[in-house]
């Protein structure tokens, strides 16, 4: 039989009389391979300082396994043993809380779990790609670092590269100005919609909020689409494609990787996915689902009435219980809604969407964006936002204006969708939060 | 004949006697769609308003064109006007300048310049993550915000939520001291590499100099894969097999738009790419470059020398002249390199590499990473590093460390190379430059 080799880090040694095994693992994928070391191989005695986290270099023959667990090992021909890690390796076989775990954030890829979180946050980010390409949607590097800010989007990051006091002669900054960390692209997204039809961004967005929840980070990627000519109803369809083919991706491409967040993550990991990609969406306007949530007989924890935001719990019991369906709830109060938003008949409500699944209720939020240069002007005024700052906003209600539509997502809370791992920090590779940029 | 629907912006608008004829482009390719309205069709008389910029929605039927340029155009049956753009459109069709064209970032995108340039800066993003992704390397998102600095790379910008000034109590700042925005990805993107054994990141990074170049921006995106268990070697066939792949998907995905930079921006445009394509990399060290350059018979601006950096003349007439094909350089004097470069055994020189390539001389730069604790101490030293600041990054070397590799380039200077399009701003849909954070 042909040689192979394999080339990656000890995971385990188990020594027996006249032989050894080695489980060795390169980190492509969640399996590692079985190699047994017969005595006299060359390296079989330099075997005792292969500790787990050691890196290896095997030759030898695939073989049947004798043993239970696996259907192939290695009989190795020659063990190198390249890099040593000695048993200060923080990374050993047992137990660890994911707290610690993030302290080692620079290892944690190395653990089953991490590997797991991260070929799966890799292939749904491919996915994503994919999905808007093969749609013929223009992909754009909106900026990072903006003078502007999406109206109430959230507290944002100052960049400088001033001295001493910044707000002295702010002039004199680099950028001239004020300059700070975007909270989102969509306003400069609408731009390029407005000229290219169908566009949609994929990058870092940022809050300067002190809030230290499983849900919020100072730094997350951030997933807009934009569609020039496309109503309330074209972005709910979107949106709900968009969802569909994200579970339905992984449930193809990362089937081994969710079995495992299956095993030791979410054991409901398959059903949720499951249900997304089977049932149709359930649309329902906001008044209809706080008059359901109001009838539902349940206590909630958070007050239910027309007019205010619908909590996580309230989602959570639309789609989960009550139509147990995933569900899109639209046309939400005006005045609970950004400035951007377009405008409904009833003088009431805006075009704003939000869809919900289950385990987490809301996975995006869009709307219809105001196109009536007018109606725009009425909405900022009402929100005391000066035209001057937006005047290139403006402008594309005012050179050939079109209906347009698009909506949001964070792309870590779809990531803790499909893989149930209830902490954002263990969906990101280095977590920027209150206190903590390390690594 | 069926009827279809076209929804776009008027490009030009020609009238004569009873029929008018109307250019109508929706972004999505380059060329736009003629449509002939004849006088009596519904919307006829609301042509005299549809202006160069306006919004229109065509009904009509495709037939064979009787003039010359397209082959099809609509026979419209109904015209509609969705949103005006008065005379006062800066778009007229009329050349401008490209310098003008930045103050109006919002709009330029409605150019055919500026559609080819982001309709093929979106393909070919997509042409990297496809790149990596077949070959099944991971897609890491490495932080932004960041306490380290990847050393040598450039002046950074800080990142702050304090108010006034900013260095008197940096441990009361957001993260809990000073933090800046990423100038690269390669430290953290090693960490991953050491886990999952390929991996490459794709994303904004920054310099905060205040140069006014056609070739630098405040923010860019940088693309850097890393490679476990690899040496010079597999970088250079991975660099040369990434630069082939990406001209290839150009001429393959973007022809019309590639066409158009051929006829307005560059005539070199498909050359260029073939070259590239077409002929297999040269490789050749260092020093032999310095003796190739020295016995040119050339007088160069930048003196050539033992020690010194090779210029972009140097690089072009490498590749341009003296080759005739793609150059790789290889095994540059350590003195003018980083310290994460692996020494080579003629402590001479470490296994640096630069792709150059002709246009723009180099585009890739990458190196084997020291892999060996004792040897990146040393390095350290020399280049005045703390060890605490850099623990996890030399933690590497001390747990299963590998032989690795990698590099990095810049996404905006490969759309200068693959689509002749010679100042920066011109490739990135906001342009960051110092003075500059419009819209």
């Amino acid at each position: 039989m042909d040689s192979i080799t394999v080339k990656g880090w000890v995971r385990t040694r188990r020594d027996a009389k006249g032989f050894s095994f080695l489980e060795v693992n390169d980190g492509s994928c969640l399996h590692g391979v079985q190699v047994v070391v017969d005595a006299g191989v060359p390296g079989y005695d330099i075997l005792p300082r292969c500790h787990t986290g050691s890196s290896v270099h095997i030759t030898g023959r695939l073989v049947p396994s004798q043993g239970s667990g696996q259907k192939w090992e290695i009989q190795a021909a020659r063990v190198e043993l390249v890099g040593e890690a000695d048993t200060s390796y923080p990374l050993q076989k047992k137990g660890h809380t994911l707290e610690f775990l993030r302290t080692i954030a620079h290892l944690r890829p190395r653990s089953n779990l991490f590997g797991a979180v991260f070929r799966t946050r890799s292939r749904l980010a491919f996915a994503v790609h994919r999905f808007f390409q093969e749609r013929d949607f223009v992909y754009v590097h909106t900026p990072i670092i903006t003078a502007s800010d999406c109206e109430g989007a959230g507290e944002m990051f100052r960049v400088t590269t001033l001295k001493g006091n910044i707000d002295e002669k702010p002039e004199s900054d680099f950028f001239g100005r004020p300059a700070f960390l975007t909270v989102s692209g969509q306003l400069e997204g609408e731009t390029f919609a407005c000229a290219l039809s169908n566009i949609y961004t994929f990058g870092p967005t940022f809050r300067a909020e002190n809030s230290n929840t499983a849900r919020h980070a100072a730094e997350f990627w951030m997933i807009e689409p934009e569609m020039a000519f496309c109503d309330l109803q074209g972005d709910m369809d979107l949106a709900e494609a968009f969802i569909k083919a994200m579970a339905q991706y992984a449930l193809e491409h990362c089937a081994d990787d969710l079995a495992f967040f299956a095993r030791f993550v979410d054991k409901g990991v398959f059903d949720r996915l499951r249900f997304v990609v089977e049932r149709p969406f359930e649309r329902v306007p906001y008044d209809q689902a706080i008059e359901i949530l109001k009838k539902s007989g349940r206590t909630f924890e958070y007050a239910v009435d027309y007019g205010l935001n619908l909590q996580s719990e309230h989602e959570r019991y639309l789609t989960e219980e009550h139509f147990k369906s995933p569900v899109t709830v639209f046309n939400y109060p005006r005045e609970i809604k950004p400035f951007y938003m377009r405008l409904n008949d009833d003088e009431r409500t805006v075009t704003a969407m939000d869809v919900l699944v289950p385990g987490i209720g809301e996975v995006i939020g869009g709307s219809q964006r105001e196109e009536r240069l007018e109606q725009l002007r009425e909405n900022m005024r009402r929100h005391h936002l000066r035209e001057e700052d937006y005047w290139w906003y403006v402008d594309l209600r005012r050179y050939g204006s079109v209906p347009h539509a698009g909506f949001g997502l964070g792309f870590e809370r779809l990531l803790m969708f499909l893989t149930g791992v209830s902490n954002i920090r263990d969906v990101i590779p280095f977590a920027r939060t209150p206190g903590n940029a390390d690594f």
